[in-house]
C-alpha cells in the first residue's frame, strides 16, 4: 500500500485480475447521441481534445449514420477531420456500406458496427432480423477490412435482458459473437444496454464465450449503470480476463435523471477502481474529471458521476 | 437463468459466494444522523415499520448519544418503545455507560459501540486516542453482555483511509478489532466513512484478519458510495466469506449531493445484485423501493440510488 497523490485512491493490487486496461472512451459519441439541444461541433472536438489529453488512446468519436436518424451526430463530415491529427485512436460507428464510405473518405482507420441479440432489438434499432442485420454488416466489414486494413469491431446490444424478451439465453449471445468475429470483427462489445445484468450472468456469459472458442482478447464489455452495477459487472468481467472497457466520461449517455436511467458506466469511476488495484490505463484522473466538469458545465447538469462529484466538490 | 418478475433481475448464481447474506440497514440512523431538519418521530418510527414490512429483519433504529451531538437523533426515548413491538432485531448505538443506561432502561436487546482505527478520527469524533475510546467501551460491552445477554456489535470507522492520516494500515485495523472482539463484542462492522475502499484493499483486510485468527462470520462490511465503489467492494468481500452488509434504503446518509459526498451504498442497489446472484436477503426490492420514494418525499429530494431512480422512473 502507497501513501497516494491527492484525489487518488491507495493502490493494492489482487490477484487474477489484468495488469492493464485499455479504456474504450466512448462519451463523445454514445455519451452526447441522446442530448437533445445539438452540441456544437467544435464543443466536440474540444472534448475529444481534452479526453485525449487525458490519457485516453480509444476515443469513439462520432457516427456514420443518416443524419436524420442521430440529429446530434449529424456533424461527423465536420467532426472527424477536426480531431483526425490526435495521436489516439478513433473508431466511428458505420451502420452500412454509405456509412463506410463517408468514414474511410475521412480517413477513418477503425470503424464499428452495431448489432443485437435479440430479435426485437434489431427490429426496433435496424428494422431488420438479427440475420438481416448480419447480412447488411457482412460486406462493410469485409469491405472495411480488405479494402482499407481497417480495424473493425462489433457492438452487440441487449447481451443480458432485454426490455421486450426479458433474458436472454447465453447460447444466443455466443452465436451472434461467432458470426461477427467468423465475417472478420477484430473485437467485440457485450452490450448490456438496459443495465439489468449482475455478475453470476456476467461470468456464465463469458464462459459460455471462451468455451466456444471465442478468445478472451476480442472481448470488450460495456455495462450501463441503470442499476447501479455496471461496475461490479466489470470487476467481474475483468476476472474472467477481459481487459477492454467501455465507459463514458463522466456518466454522459442517456439521461440518469429520466424515465429509463441508462447512464454509461462512468470513466472516472473506473479509473479510479482500476488506479485502486494498481491496474495501468495510462488515464492521468484529475485533467479527466476536469474535462467532464467542463462538458457538464456546457451541458448544463451536473456529471451522475460519483467520482467527479467527489473530486470536484460538485454541488446540485 | 430464470424469467424474472417485473423490476427484479435474471437469476444467475455465482460460485464462491454465500448463499444468503444479512443486510444490516442503516438508513433511519447512519441514514438520518446528518439530515439538517429534524425528522418528527412519526415518520422515522413510520419508515421503520415500512423498512420491517419490506423485509428487513436487522433496522439499527436510532442512538442513544447525547442529544446534544446529534440532534436529529435526540427522540431516542421516544422512538425506540414506539417500534420495540417489530419483529426484528433493533440495534442502537450506545457511546458510554449512559447511554448503555438509557437504551437498556427501554429494553433494547443489541447495542453497538462505534470505535476508530486511526488516532486522528477518534480525536476528531471522540477527543480520545483509540486506546481511551476502547477503555471507554470496554465497561459498556462488559455490562451489555454480562447483566443483560445483549448482542453487542463494535463499528469501526476510517478502515481503509482517513482524512487527516491517508491510507490506513491493515495491522492498525487488525489490531483494534482484535481489541473489540476480545472485550466481547459478537460482531465487527469494518466502515469505509469515507469511501476510499477498492477490492484489492477490501481483500487484503479481510484476509489480514481471518489469518489473525478472527471468524469471517463476525465481519460486516459498511461502505461508502463516495467514488461509486461500495457495490464492487461488497462484491469482493461475499468473494472472502463476508455474510454480513450494512447498507441504507435509498443510500440515504451523509449528504451524495454536497461537498464531501458520502453516501452510503444503497440497500436497493445491494439487493438487486444479490437477487440477481440468487442469494437470499428476505427483502422485497419493490415494497423497499416503494419506502424509499416515500422517504425521500418527506426528506425533499431524490434517492440517489440507481435502482430506486429506474424502478421507480423517479425524475430529478
Amino acid at each position: 500500500m502507497n501513501t497516494p497523490e491527492p484525489g487518488l485512491p491507495m493502490t493494492v493490487p489482487a490477484e487474477g485480475l489484468p495488469a492493464r486496461v485499455r479504456v474504450h472512451e466512448v462519451g463523445a459519441r454514445d455519451g452526447l447521441q441522446n442530448e437533445k439541444a445539438v452540441v456544437p461541433v467544435e464543443v466536440k472536438a474540444e472534448f475529444i481534445r481534452r479526453l485525449a489529453g487525458a490519457g485516453l488512446t480509444t476515443i469513439e468519436a462520432t457516427s456514420f449514420v443518416h443524419p436524420k436518424w442521430v440529429p446530434q451526430l449529424a456533424d461527423a463530415e465536420q467532426l472527424f477531420p477536426a480531431v483526425a491529427g490526435l495521436p489516439v485512436d478513433l473508431p466511428v460507428l458505420v451502420p452500412n456500406e454509405r456509412g463506410l464510405d463517408r468514414a474511410l473518405a475521412l480517413g477513418a482507420r477503425r470503424v464499428a458496427v452495431f448489432a443485437s441479440a435479440t430479435e426485437s432489438f434489431a427490429k426496433a434499432n435496424l428494422n431488420r432480423t438479427v440475420d438481416e442485420a448480419l447480412a447488411m454488416f457482412a460486406p462493410v466489414v469485409a469491405r472495411a477490412k480488405e479494402e482499407d486494413g481497417a480495424h473493425v469491431r462489433g457492438y452487440l446490444s441487449m447481451c443480458f435482458g432485454d426490455p421486450w424478451e426479458g433474458p436472454v439465453p447465453v447460447e444466443q449471445v455466443v452465436k451472434v459473437c461467432r458470426a461477427l468475429l467468423d465475417m472478420g470483427c477484430d473485437e467485440l462489445s457485450l452490450g448490456d444496454t438496459i443495465g439489468v445484468a449482475t455478475p453470476g450472468h456476467v461470468g456464465a456469459l463469458l464462459t459460455a464465450l471462451t468455451g466456444a472458442g471465442v478468445p478472451v482478447d476480442t472481448l470488450g464489455v460495456h455495462f450501463h449503470d441503470t442499476y447501479g452495477q455496471a461496475l461490479s459487472n466489470t470487476l467481474t468481467a475483468l476476472r474472467h480476463g477481459v481487459t477492454t472497457v467501455d465507459a463514458s466520461a463522466g456518466g454522459l449517455g442517456g439521461c440518469p435523471y429520466a424515465k429509463s436511467a441508462t447512464g454509461n458506466l462512468a470513466t472516472e469511476d473506473l479509473v479510479w477502481m482500476l488506479r485502486g488495484l494498481g491496474i495501468d490505463t495510462g488515464v492521468d484522473l484529475g485533467r479527466l474529471v476536469a474535462t467532464s466538469v467542463w462538458m457538464a458545465a456546457h451541458l448544463g447538469r451536473p456529471s451522475p458521476s460519483r467520482t467527479v462529484r467527489a473530486l470536484s466538490h460538485q454541488e446540485q
